[in-house]
């Protein structure tokens, strides 16, 4: 057995077994064959085995794959803190592909704690300019 | 038949073959039902047809599967006006789910011809205070 | 005078006024020197005068301070057609930066009516990968 | 002295130095007031004290210029790992506002290394649905 990954107590006792229901509620995820692997206050897994159905046109697990499994993995984290009359929906997401996808994958969804206050995050791309100098250019 | 919807011309002749047939290797399409209707120079769209397989706990279509077809439907816009030696990767995406789906879908991807310079795009998600003053909080 | 650029009707018939006065009490508007110079149902733009102070490393003007003209012409024009009791706050934005900015700046601010109904809204980065076949890898 | 908070080898000896001079010129922070109080490979951090001149209309620090620290902060925690003789821009960013800002901020960019292959990061906006059943609506 192992620690909790998260230090929240659920609201819910029976979290577990809610968000275990809702998920298997979620036809997409058996299209797929995506497993809720492990749930936990504020934590959850869900994996995905490698398969070519999966794929985009270069064999690698198409990204909007990368976004359901990421998606419902970290609404489930929440979801396992919420309230057990509630219901909730995905506003927006975005997610920054970071490697091709090429072989069984693990989606984890979690919450952190507040630390202090935590005001903001962000995701963000960058271009490097190679051998181009950090400075404005000259005047024409 | 209708005028072109941008304003682009393709540097490949070929591009409407090239994307169909890139299409054609996205096995995930293909797992989903969804089809490639339209590919013109900087435009596409992909239908995909409700079926239950398809959607999440509240039988609604998943998050995930319309970022499935709006990252294919834009990825193939911008791939039409590439070189017909080229490849694409998706770095990042962000969708804002603005209403249930539903029923049969279509995603457009468009490709934005610059009007004068087009410096940024943003996408936000607002949420409104009802009942609250839009002035700073009295000092407690 | 021009025709409104949205088709909306303005719950609160004081809108353009009650914008103005919160746009007025941004002290951050001010320090940037950014001015509220269109007001309209649904609709906005924030001027923002080129000004050395407000630039990057290399002379163009900082990418959150477009961050901070269109994250509040984009709230505006959402606040407009809110009612006169409301406030709002900003949940979340994503900016895509197309080109460097160099010079005056105008950020418009418009909300979509649905058409149909629009069920989600993309935005994306891609990277073309020049002279690379858009096909598997070959197994090595 | 404190243990560097990453594993990385920055490829160019000099990389805090060349962000300092970076930074410098960079005169939107200056307008602002934020100060690079920490840089080290893969690291920095940006200190913004409080000013009323960075609020919004309810008097926080405003969204904006969250935006400007957190850009900068990561960029630069990125361009200290960068070759010398390289420069960069921000593509795009994205940026979730969990609490209202209202005192001293600090901004930390930090690259993570890939632990295993990391292969997307998400970051998502759910709504709770209060007293509403998980589970597809009755048929009408």
């Amino acid at each position: 057995m192992h620690a909790q990954r998260t230090p929240f107590q659920p609201k819910d006792p029976a979290f577990a077994a809610r968000v275990r229901a809702s998920f298997a509620r979620q036809k997409a995820m058996d299209l797929i064959g995506a497993r809720l692997t492990v749930v936990e206050p504020g934590y959850t897994e869900i994996t995905l085995p490698y398969r070519p159905e999966l794929t985009q046109q270069r064999a690698y697990v198409h990204g909007g794959i990368l976004g359901m499994i990421a998606d419902s993995a970290c609404g489930y984290a929440a979801y396992s803190l919420m309230p057990a009359t509630s219901s909730l929906v995905t506003v927006e997401y975005k997610i920054n592909i970071l490697a091709p996808a090429k072989g069984d994958l693990v989606a984890r969804g979690e919450i952190f704690p507040a630390d202090g206050t935590h005001v903001a995050s962000m995701q963000q791309t960058l271009m490097m300019l190679a051998d181009t100098p950090d400075v404005p250019d000259s005047p024409e």
